[in-house]
């Protein structure tokens, strides 16, 4: 350490060449707002100074704005379908050159082990990703998750030199309510000094000063100005919000002002590959602010400098003497195009090419993670005792559900006989962790399905298997199918899988690249319209990826039966 | 903690009543920007929330501002000679919720034992005193302090508690030539992940990229818009001074923009009772601010949230759920006048009036610090060889001196013969800390002492006793009276004390309170014009308080003989 510090000085002096220097770049400092003209130098991948350096390579800027590296300040690394490396590959050349990322799907499928594993394939990306220990493992108590990661579990990962803090506190209510098992995950993560991410989405008043004052930091839940504004006011920095599904930023901007923008950052969530591929990533963040009339300065802080701040990153944010030598090339502050990126000191993209040799990390710790017994059809067999069913009704472009009460024909086992004119149908949740060999039917209206079935691991956030179709054949084929790929996505008619996407990784993510996973879903939301008849309405994998999780209105459904959400308890398929 | 946490949920909820709350505030938001009515509520020393509460206890603020306790970001509370149970006393009704002093004179004098003293004494006082551990004892290698702390010695107080970070790395020489000894200071606060205060006064371009470039964060000590705009460039943080010396705080003004103010600090570096008796503490930096046409709300953030940032305290800076119940209430945002102030939730301070009673902390450990051996005024002999001196010639108005060549009469034996005509006078010092018998002569030109000697045993920064006086036997008497009194200042004349100040505590600060040290400063002023008839243009402690101090140009004397800071050389008396 000394000796990199005290080369580090003596370039910074100009005492000694530096490593690479990057010459004409016109240089925004986030600190004073101001751009100059300048060269910047590099040496043992940090910032040597800005000034008239020479080095032993020399980069010619002509004229472009140098930035600090982008600071994604929290997505979900598995709902992107990819690993850790490709999420690099795909996020960097978009200028990303540190993301803050949660991975509660893969640690409520593996636990610990999928932390482990995020953490050993992240050092071989470029990508600088930090983790947050997920709080909320599993997101409900009486979920089936893969993993229960209670305060006790928490004490050794916390304390890991590449996990920032704690993530998502979405059991709000627990917070609100002061249990113990949150409180004690809580003090956990302020006894190691760690930052606490929140997630409170709808919370006002004295249940959000509650909830703040546990120290709860951020919230990446606004939807509206007004819950924005009342974040600030406590202390609360707000992650302003641009996903694949969600779209908040625009909205937030309107609330942002130069008195509060230093507490506001950027964050995508969930980024999957069609929306980086075709739209980037937070160049498409900055480019909206631009639209919205945002200060470039003031932009680029939200993705850099305040990010830093916010997860006490202190070595990042800025190009400044000392700082990680993150630097992207931009052709200028309106399109954000990017032309280059540095990373640590070293070219990392080029015009959109990722630059690195990935070498992927061994999977095989969070693999086969698909555990079935004892399954067959006899599994979606309901014996009914009424004709009245709550049925979970879809309502397009979201994923919240109504509550449906539907009649429909039983045969005298009291099982369901379909009626083809009538858009209705079995769902279930199998268990799929620990092969409990738990599952659960209900009824789904309004997905459209009219032939075969289809089947995902992908359930958020206990991830076990959804499986939908017209008749307990086709489901039966389509779980097993699913099995046999180790989960993911599959399409079945008649017997054949006539579609799917294998996610082997814990059953939520790829080994392929983003380009193979936008394909397969182009291909797979093709075919559930075309060859399964699902309504074109119908977001066919999302709306099913959603169906579990008990925490979203109004009916849910788990591998331990219906949940009524509003209720917050399990409800009999009978209506009463 | 968890019980602790529990309640304050319950109380931000408002399922139970609050400790206190504060009604009828215009609560400044830091966040935001904004100012709204409301009522505050504690609960166990924390903010719970602001809203519609009930409280245990209940204080009317009939509308008075309510703002967050201010932090000074950097102060030697030695040089207010006082204990730090008093300054508490004297800083609090101000406003001031938190300090961050920097114990470097005592711990040039009583090494880790002296730091040990200033946390204990700490827990005395209302006032949160956070502290850095002193990074440069002693302040040059050829220094005889009283201890000398390494990077060994700082391993382990680095770590502990109540310490923030390194202190003002006023060797910023060799800092710039990556010096070893330097480098592994910096780096022990780097690995415990504490920041480092600089000092970097005059530095900049590529020697200001080299400091910088290790990571140290803030300076105090810049005196120009041009310096401060340098310093906020490399991702410094700047201190705006206004103490009891150095009045850095309106020119520094002028540079600051709504784009760099989040980066800008406000400290007092030293500050005498008498200044904060008479102008106050930061009330007085923000009424300035006000003054200069500084909004008020970034004003306060200078002293609240901004601060809270630098130096990681994540706990203070804004009225927030969670944040500590640091509040003051003023009668305006313009004089500042301070009405209450409330720390950690207690009502601290009311009108001007600090309300504990004080328990002061045993000083036993840090007394008795003036240790002489074999001192005589055989000391003072010079033996010179030569009748032209380099004499040390006064600049009224500062601290710098100059480098004068005098022609003297000597006796037979080469000894200085005064003329009374001629304002030239012997000054010396004698190492005070471990009995080594070191004492040095030299000439001092323009003080325009008459009669008697004044001796002191604060000397920036290895604190030896500086003695002046037309006499070997005034000068001889002189110490012994200093000695006896335990160090502090004493004035001859004719064989008698006629004025003295005791600092009993390392030599440094007095157990008396700020009011005795201000009477007292201000006798020994009177006097030292009046009866020895120093120049009434000669500030006559702090010049020789200042004379020891090897880094300010540009003739200084220390323990070991004179020093050229020009040449960075020790130098003979006579003139070559």
């Amino acid at each position: 350490m000394k000796e990199k510090l005290k080369k580090l000085i003596d370039v910074a002096a100009g005492r000694i060449p530096a490593d690479v220097v990057i010459k004409n770049c016109r240089i925004v400092n986030v600190f004073t707002g101001e751009i100059s003209d300048g060269t910047i130098a590099f040496c043992e991948g940090h910032i040597a100074g800005i000034g008239d350096y020479e080095g032993q390579k020399e980069f010619d800027a002509e004229g472009r704005y140098a930035v600090p590296g982008f600071i994604d300040s929290h997505i979900h690394i598995e709902s992107s379908y990819v690993r850790p490396e490709e999420i690099g590959r795909l996020l960097v050349p978009h200028g990303t050159s540190t993301i803050v990322a949660d991975p509660h799907e893969i640690v409520n499928v593996c636990g610990i082990k999928g932390l482990d594993y995020m953490m050993e394939a992240a050092k071989r990306t470029a990508l600088d990703i930090k983790y947050m220990l997920p709080s909320c493992v599993p997101a409900a108590p009486f979920e089936d998750a893969g993993a229960v990661i209670g305060a006790a579990e928490m004490e050794e990962p916390i304390l890991r030199e590449g996990i920032l803090g704690l993530g998502e506190f979405m059991n709000f209510p627990g917070v609100i309510n002061a249990a113990d098992s949150d409180l004690e995950k809580i003090i956990i993560a302020k006894k190691a000094g760690k930052p606490i991410d929140g997630h409170v989405p709808g919370i006002s008043g004295k249940e959000l000063n509650a909830y703040a004052s546990t120290g709860i930091l951020t919230d990446h839940e606004c939807s509206t100005v007004q819950e924005m504004k009342e974040r600030l006011e406590r202390g609360m920095y707000v992650l302003m919000r641009q996903g694949s599904a969600c779209h908040n930023l625009r909205t937030l901007l309107k609330g942002l002002t130069p008195e509060n923008s230093r507490r506001c950052l950027l964050c995508s969530d969930d980024r999957q590959p069609r929306t980086i591929l075709h739209e980037g990533h937070l160049d498409n963040h900055l480019r909206i602010c631009i639209d919205e009339g945002v200060d470039p300065v003031t932009a680029i802080r939200m993705a850099t400098l305040n990010a830093a701040e916010c997860y006490g990153l202190k070595d990042r944010g800025a190009i400044a003497p000392g700082y990680r030598a993150d630097v992207v090339l931009l052709d200028d502050l309106k399109d954000f195009h990017v032309s280059r990126v540095w990373i640590g000191g070293e070219l990392t993209a080029e015009e959109g090419r990722y630059l690195p040799e990935i070498e992927f990390y061994d999977t095989s710790s969070v693999k086969g993670s698909v555990v079935l017994k004892d399954f067959s059809a006899e599994k979606f067999k309901m014996h009914l005792k009424s004709n009245v069913i709550n049925a979970i009704g879809i309502l397009p472009g979201g994923v919240v559900t109504e509550k449906l009460a539907e009649k429909i024909e039983l045969d005298k086992n009291g099982e369901f006989v379909r009626n083809p004119e009538v858009d209705l149908v079995k769902v279930a949740v199998v268990e799929r962790h620990h092969g409990t060999g738990k599952a659960a039917c209900g009824f789904l209206k309004g997905y459209g399905i009219k032939k075969g079935a289809i089947a995902v691991s992908v359930a958020h956030d206990s991830h076990n298997i959804i499986v939908v179709g017209i008749s307990d054949e086709e489901m039966e084929f389509a779980v097993n199918s699913l099995a046999r790929q180790e989960g993911g996505i599959v399409l079945v008619k008649e017997g054949k899988v006539i579609e799917s996407m294998p996610l082997p990784i814990a059953g939520l993510m790829s080994e392929e690249s983003g380009e193979w996973v936008e394909k397969k879903l182009t291909d797979i939301h093709e075919k559930a319209a075309s060859e399964l008849g699902i309504s074109g309405e119908v977001e066919p994998v999302m709306t099913l990826c959603f169906m579990s999780l008990p925490v979203i209105p109004e009916l849910k459904l788990t591998a331990r039966g219906l949940f009524d959400v509003t209720s917050f308890s399990f409800i009999p398929v009978e209506h009463e």
